[in-house]
């Protein structure tokens, strides 16, 4: 879980961004250098974010590349038939975006603090990846053509270890010599409704402070030498953004009752260009400024989506692994 | 931590349904049968609410007797000093309110559900409290001197059990029939800032549902027999909490700038007197009806704040435990 | 995980009784009022005990009644599809003892203690069991027709509750009035290549120091007024009994190569009959008294028994849950 | 915690190293290289054990260097007040192996699996010692003269990471460029009466495979080019050590009571010489190879054991953190 001081309700989404954008700005020009393809399902939608120039990073504020969301309300729900779907899903995208030769090793990051539940879905993740480089010289030939080379650790947060944590992904990949990073985290959202609802896959790296002068290090092709994917999944938002959410409920329910061309109209929609997100924010600092919203059942529903992420993972990564194989290979 | 469909914030706090009463309602008369002693400390506010008459509790939507406020920010904080001395206060108001005989057994009960960080205060506290009571044959009368016989238990709640709470704790005590029950529970606030900083105690037993016809069992002396202790943090309070709190903040800020007499202050002080409450909740149902604030450390909190109970109850209730024994009880 | 003072091998196991008798006696007669089936299975060996008279009842030192144990090498393995089956065999034998009646309420007891892991297995169950009781009410009538009301509760020993197990579950029993209670416990075994690898059923409820003068309030019949199922498993050996099996291996290689008749062989056959698990005991007595034997995956291998057990008692008590539901029912 | 296969009982401490050198050679001239210094105290023994040849090292199968142990049974037990006596006993050796001048930058290694309790010693003492590496740059001048930067991890098993820890902790090191590694580790041990009843440091780094052909990646000076100091503690023992130390025990009563020059007599006193251990594990072997020995309550005892040793790091590394603040930095 990535913060920042910032007074835009602040996204790790593409979706999100574009979204923003939008708002914004309604002039067609804006999206130059970003295509969109949706792909509406019974159950999920899936969108796929191009960025492919300069111009239109700089309009999202994230990098060149590939952005994947599949977004089901049916995530937050035990609803094991509907996940098992999902999970054939996110494996197929997955598999795609890593390009993979026959025997190249992954690493498998799993970010965030795992004592605080929401931030564990990528140490969750990692504790149910099927780890096996280790096992290369112990397994006979025929066995380990059934599986690629894994290896996977969770570093914990600079909090924990005293340590920034791209440095310690950094000195473990300089010895280890992957081929690909998987990095796994859970993602800052703007829209309550999305939270645990929307997985993101992306392959240009993780750029926690992208555009606000974060000091950390990224994790990417050029700090790291090799290709990063991202996964993640929005699983909580800060209170100015609940709050921020509220108030446009209230204020589009007002507008429809005002009579248009009235003072108050003109009020409402003034402040809805003002730093409304802003004032929220400072109205909430300084005793709110750690509070977070999360639903009751948080512990439940990380769980199953590091469930859902991990197996897909594994069928991704491992020719030998199935759709029949899924929560097999999970301790 | 007990929940209600209600649409005006629920407080479980005397404290703060004293405020909403004084708010509501400028009289002196509304106050008849509610007498309120306050005494501020340099790190606390210890306030004494006496309900004393029907009217009062009425007005108060709260059943007649004591209910005891510790009111501390530190509560929230890691200061070590400052707690123990906070245990020192807890633990003489609990013995005074307690009242016991020497040998009186007592059956302390850790109310909620362990499995969400907010609501397993209860059961935490159980963890930590000094049992004896099934020392009494085994130890020397000598050893037996210095503690008093203490049960306890964590029933867990209905959706783990399938059994109403108040049923499983009646059926214990009509068996082991002990002279006190001290029931521990997180609580619903409706100020932000009361989270986590502020404990309170009541002879009054618990009476989850009073005035919303919530057919749940009360734990008091009526439906138990023996006298109930009732010892309370609120943890969470909801979303629409969150966002009322806020936006009184907003109000209170935009009043300031208004100009007095203006239709705009006026539509803002009309507003207030309106439902917003009740208009928050409504919007915010249904995507965010689960949804809880709640701070990033909520682990880190609970368990501080359930060893300063626990610490609290084995002085108050053992001869022998002083509060040169500090943690030295806890498993 | 209940424990005894005694010089002889502790065995809960009906079958191992049964050894025990037949090494002390060869004579037929010593076997009365005992019968025995068993069922060789590719995977399994399914053995049904019926002690069926108080002669059987004194020479086996357990209740008439109906043990069935079911022995599996692969229950301490990560075999998913030998666990189904084996779920299978036992929800069979499970529903067959119950005879339930379409409507009866049910409880489950997990005895034991959480924080010991081999002693957590109850705890584990009781955690994974469908509670379905308070739903009866709120659910339409369709759905309930597919459940069977089922309340679970884990006490906790009574080193942590400071009261007697017997007690509280008798407490509930009275309040709750179910036709039938299901209790799971870890047990005894005196072979340590039983260990994680049987699992015991028996209608005569819990004797856990039947024989031995503990005092302890048994869970049957007589006590409780209705009928008590047991499952259990043998989780871990105590150190003398891991001492004792070890001894006897070296024995049996050295009689081997002891010539008969030497004064050697005479000396090791004597010391069979002396007692050896006494002195083996009073030599570990007083350092190792604490110590007990346990496989290295012991939480991962109780994790997988609790999952075993919770599936089968699901299917055997809820008309809508087969086998097609396995784990799909478990938080 | 690191195994071996091999036939004699294997121990990572020093002191029984030595003894067993003793034990098997009774000349003088056998310690050559080694000097041993005891201090006997009413609550603990010290012993410091130099090796300080390449002979001495070759007879104790150790590597040359210092190794400090403290033995003290009161280390399972709860008694609060003798560990804080010996957490200052603890750090004030570790300061004194560790030597670092004011400024130097300590990384702190948590060894072993977190999933199984007693391999858990590291990672635990890890989450109690108090990080400050990260903080350098944002506090003020007056309170970093008070803290030592300290950096601490633990990188979990090769079975979990599917990478050598010595690669992970290597790769660690060279970015961040520590002046000393101390690593904590459970240690194993050939006497099961020091089950947590042992604390050993050493300055000559962890040597896992020592002398057994292990290829596991050593950390010590030579690999890593820092300082490496170990901290452990022995928290089980194998199947075999217990049963090894029963019938030590039982042939010495025997021998007490047989007549001397007996043939019985005899035979007990070659079986000592013979491979008793070794027949042992033979005999062990298969079915009780994953076995271990621990006490019942080795959660709590390694809680306690981890806070011992944190808080004796914490002394021992930070200038500003004296006996007073004992659990006063530990989450």
């Amino acid at each position: 879980m990535r913060k920042e001081k910032n007074i835009s309700p602040r996204t790790d989404l593409a979706i999100e961004a574009r979204e923003i954008v939008q708002e914004q700005d309604e002039k067609e020009s804006s999206l130059d250098g970003i295509e969109v393809t949706e792909d509406q399902g019974a159950e999920y939608k899936l969108t796929r974010v191009h960025i492919t120039t300069k111009k239109g990073s700089h309009t999202m504020g994230k990098p060149v590349g590939t952005y994947v969301t599949i977004e089901a309300q049916k995530l937050k729900e035990n609803d094991v038939e509907c996940h098992e779907r999902l999970i054939g899903v996110l494996a197929k995208e997955l598999a795609e975006l890593a390009n993979l030769k026959r025997h190249d090793t992954v690493l498998v990051i799993g970010l965030g603090n795992w004592n605080i539940t929401p931030d564990a879905l990528g140490p969750k993740v990692v504790s149910k990846v099927l780890v096996t480089r280790h096992l290369q010289e112990a397994l006979p030939d025929t066995i380990m053509e059934t599986v690629r080379p894994v290896a996977a650790i969770s570093p914990g947060v600079m909090g924990i270890t005293g340590m920034e944590t791209g440095e310690i992904v950094k000195g473990i990949v300089d010895r280890l010599r992957p081929k690909l990073l998987i990095a796994i985290d859970a993602l800052a959202a703007r829209k309550t409704s999305r939270i645990n609802a929307t997985i993101q896959l992306s392959d240009t790296g993780l750029a926690p402070g992208a555009g606000v002068g974060n000091q950390r290090k990224m994790l990417n092709k050029e700090t790291l030498g090799i290709p990063v994917i991202a996964i993640g999944v929005p699983t909580v938002v800060d209170a100015a953004t609940l709050v921020n959410d509220t108030m446009d409920c209230m204020l589009r329910e007002m507008k429809v009752q005002a009579e248009k061309n009235s003072p108050f109209y003109e009020m409402l929609r003034a402040m809805e260009h003002e730093e409304k997100y802003g004032l929220i924010t400072e109205l909430l600092h300084p005793y709110m400024e750690n509070m977070f919203v999360t639903p009751k059942e948080v512990d439940a529903v990380v769980d199953r989506l590091a469930g859902i992420i991990a197996n897909a993972v594994n069928i991704a990564m491992h020719p030998g692994i199935s759709m029949a194989d899924i929560n097999r290979y999970q301790s």
